[in-house]
């Protein structure tokens, strides 16, 4: 007899493993089932469907050659039986049977020989008042997605709030502030946006980044309740303010849905989350999980961790498909890779952030670079601001963060590097990295070799840096801290600061520094600066060698501080 | 005493080493010597400051702040000597010391205790009548640019032959068609362009391009004099035709600069090219070279081999400092990773290219993928063709091609792939590689990851393949081969071929196919095809299943086989 799988969910996972099965072993009979009535399509573009930019729901679920996946594709195309609208009920591992009961209350039994599981998240609630309010959205299914659409598209929205900063809620607030003009209002209880994924520094670059097109961000701050009328919101009570809403996004986080697997005694971690084998299989060997509903080794800290990520789900979803049909692959595990657009920019990660690394117990640092993606000479070209996350001691590279406005070279310097974090690489795979060269699309020594190279100079304590939020605050007590800037770009650069602060900024350009040393007072505290670090940093081997007690270079230069919207010569 | 360091070759390396020396050991005395006026400039761009992209040539000497790099440059900033136009005749390594000729005819010597070597290359002579004729150039210098440029600029060109289709030649091709409307030809020795880099089938869509934007191309094809009159080329003659031409690039490849090295009794390579280690010394260890004069090591094959590559240089040059200075830096080897802008188009690549895995024993294949850089629902994306060489038998990664109209896209895939190769990755560490992922952006399944899927269904015997070239010369054939294609898309693509080659080209949409077997002859050499070779490959699964003999799938589909500028419906 042919195998029978079943497979529970039908977004990204379970179509995929599905098909996979079918190609590897087309005898199989495999039956999908999911509880929504839309199945198969790519979630990770609801928000681009919202603002416009996707003007069809139905191109979400549409393959590359324009073929809705639907129930009658699957069945013609893909060879197996999808029941939508059907939600699994339980599992009798003994029998190997799943309950399932359709729209109409029916119940039914599919036997199986595997079983996968690819149920997927559900948004994490929020116990407040006023959740339950027409208009107060969580962006969980493409349902969902049409009906906010339905609202901002017929003009029935002046103001929104969106409750989270992560992904999801920052790519909705573009969509609602960019496309639709609407008034919105971020509000994120952690002290940054994105928390757990950017750095402080690439957050305050995104926030500003925000506000300047009109997304009025608050962090710190918690929502309290949803006020409505009628039924419908119309404002959103913080810890700190009171904001006029006709539409409120709850996008706190997602919660695996493992509840099928619990209640049928598979091994679930107590923090939520099924647990597989490399394999993807669940304590019980005939039954496969992956997705959004498991959890996922870490591949640089060895933990598991949980990453609702459907780039994931898809390769996971082959693998399940190819093991459950006979075959034996495993999954290595997770970087958590990201990237976002967020209106003109693109901020992209991997591995871990620097305070990931350091609440994962890593004795680690980070540096920052900033460098065009092409040859500084050649015309067309944008800023890559980088941060690179190391190990103390070993020099082992823990992850990467970096900000551009060309999304395709802020995401490629990421995916090279993320490509060898699973091999452990220290600062020296990085910094001789071999990286396709031409004037039009790179210089030849790539930003990411340089961020390399800045971090192997501090590593080696060539170079002493001070990091940009942490020089913002030396500015700010300049006074306190006996602080001197020596500005080592030329006159026409520095002006703007050494003219309004005299006995803070001074200018000795890179050039002239080795014979104007005694213009330099040895009792200050001296931050050397340029636009990049670069010739801040020639300088400080120059003022290092001529026995400065410790000046520090301004990691990324004046490139990063501007970025992160600190400006001195204005902060009056 | 301080350590006294001296550096022949002033373009790429030596200034790098130079530098970084000097950042590492400050009280070291380093001079750097070469017989240039012009020195450490971007030779890599001297296309595009031809072409006008880059006004100036002082562009290509800048620093990023815009600082011209020369001799008060360095000695200003850097705090080191240069002497231009100044040759090094001689080393003699037990006195350890340099023979140098200025100018005016003035020798003397130079005492090193450290001795570097970036002697560079020369372009390869080829030793034809007419090859010392005006307006003949080998484009090896920033001052033969100068003169190009001064000639085109002054609208005195207006018919250019290009020998040699490598990558400054096509370059300089695109830069006289494209800028400056220069009828321009080239003329290339092999049967292909850019031969041992790319594959014939990315050369082919290359080709195809480089003619849709007027460059003439003749491959297969040598020049075998220049004519002239007043001393000024008019004509050039090849083994097929005459050609007009005011101005005559020869563009046919470098040879490492090791005379210096070679007379001073250090290994060099019977085929030339100096031997280093993985320190970067040479045969006497306190004497080191990089760049384009010394061979390295392909990281690939394990062989040594000549890549005069500008960011290898870069590379090479800082490790060359570090050493020199008192650390213990090693240079891994190279991947020969490339990029290159024809018009609308980029190509890049790193490993081996098919021809040359094979030429160098390896059981290889290639298979290719077509599918667009960002989500197929993302209105802002473009196609990216790869080709990925695989061994058989072991499933290891050795090489991958790319082309794409977005340039950033293909080198991020190409980057990645590139950053992992050192560690000999297999189709699993490319099909699992997590990638950054948001639909502006990218696909949940990147077209690499698929690239590596479908070699892995071809290596496991899942998928049998027909390449694109192969397909057209079957095609052709047609009649002999008792071909059939049967397109698997649906019928307003197919249409076109089908009402055309009743006999040849059959319509079944793969939705169908399963329940129109019986229309299918078994007698047929059948070619299954699509847009890209995804529904073609789910058919060939269900042929197979059915029983058909070795129904084959083209690799790529019509996507890449409109590449190369092969349309049936419109052959005859």
């Amino acid at each position: 007899m042919s195998l029978r799988v079943v497979v529970v969910g039908g977004v990204a996972l379970g179509p995929k493993a599905a098909c996979r099965i079918k190609r590897v072993a087309p005898d199989a009979q495999v039956t999908l089932v999911d509880a929504s009535k839309l199945i198969s399509y790519g979630g990770c573009g609801i928000p681009y469907y919202v603002s416009g930019d996707v003007s069809e729901h139905q191109q979400l679920q549409e393959t590359s050659f324009h073929m809705v996946r639907d129930e009658e594709f699957f069945k013609s195309c893909k060879d197996f039986t999808v029941h939508t609208e059907t939600r699994a009920l339980s599992i009798d591992r003994k029998a190997k049977t799943v309950l399932v009961q359709a729209q109409d209350g029916t119940q039914s039994t599919l036997p199986y020989d595997k079983l996968v599981l690819g149920t997927g998240s559900t948004p994490r609630q929020l116990p407040i008042p006023g959740r339950e309010l027409d208009n107060v959205f969580t962006v969980a299914t493409l349902d969902e997605a049409i009906r906010i659409k339905e609202q901002v598209a017929g003009g029935k929205v002046s103001s929104a709030v969106i409750v989270g900063a992560g992904f999801i809620g920052l790519e909705m607030a573009e969509s609602f502030a960019d496309m639709w003009g609407i008034q919105t209002t971020v509000v994120e209880v952690a002290d940054q946006i994105m928390p757990g994924f950017l750095s402080p520094v690439m957050a305050t670059i995104a926030h500003k980044h925000l506000e300047e097109h009109d997304v009025t961000v608050h962090t710190s701050e918690m929502v309290q309740s949803i006020e409505g009328e009628n039924g419908k919101v119309t404002r959103v009570h913080t810890t700190k303010r009171t904001i006029d809403a006709d539409l409120v996004i709850l996008a706190v986080g997602v919660i695996p849905n493992d509840t099928l697997a619990r209640e049928a005694g598979l091994l679930c971690s107590d923090r939520g989350g099924i647990i597989v084998s490399k394999t993807m299989q669940t304590s019980d060997p005939d039954i496969y999980a992956g997705g959004d509903c498991v959890l996922t080794e870490n591949m640089v800290t060895g933990k598991l961790g949980y990453y609702p990520l459907g780039s994931l789900a898809n390769r996971q979803g082959r693998i399940i498909g190819t093991n459950v049909a006979g075959g034996r692959e495993t999954f290595d595990g997770a970087l958590g890779s990201f990237i976002i657009k967020l209106f003109d920019y693109a901020f992209a990660g991997t591995g871990l952030s620097l305070p990931v690394a350091l609440r994962e117990g890593f004795d680690a640092f980070s540096t920052h670079v900033i460098m065009s993606d092409h040859s500084h000479f050649y015309p067309d070209r944008d800023m890559v601001s980088l941060e690179i996350v190391v190990e103390h001691h070993t020099g082992r590279v823990l992850g990467l963060q970096g900000a551009c406005q060309n999304g395709d070279s802020v995401k490629g310097r990421v995916d090279a590097l993320a490509a060898i974090l699973k091999f452990r690489p220290t600062l020296r795979d990085v910094s001789n990295m071999e990286m396709a060269y031409a004037p039009p699309f790179g210089s030849a020594m790539d930003v990411l070799n340089a961020a390399a190279n800045a971090a192997e100079n501090i590593l080696n304590g060539r170079a002493v840096p001070v990091q940009p939020l942490e020089f913002a605050k030396l500015w700010e007590n300049r006074v306190q801290e006996n602080l001197l800037c020596i500005d080592t770009r030329e006159w026409g650069n520095a002006e703007p600061f050494a003219t309004r602060y005299p006995e803070f900024w001074k200018n000795i350009p890179q050039g002239q520094i080795r014979n104007r040393l005694d213009e330099i007072p040895r009792d200050k505290k001296i931050v050397l600066l340029c636009n990049t670090g670069g010739r801040s940093y020639e300088s400080q081997v120059i003022l290092r060698h001529a026995g400065f007690m410790e000046p520090v270079n301004l990691q990324g230069g004046m490139g990063f501080i501007k970025q992160i919207g600190f400006d001195p010569s204005q902060d009056d």
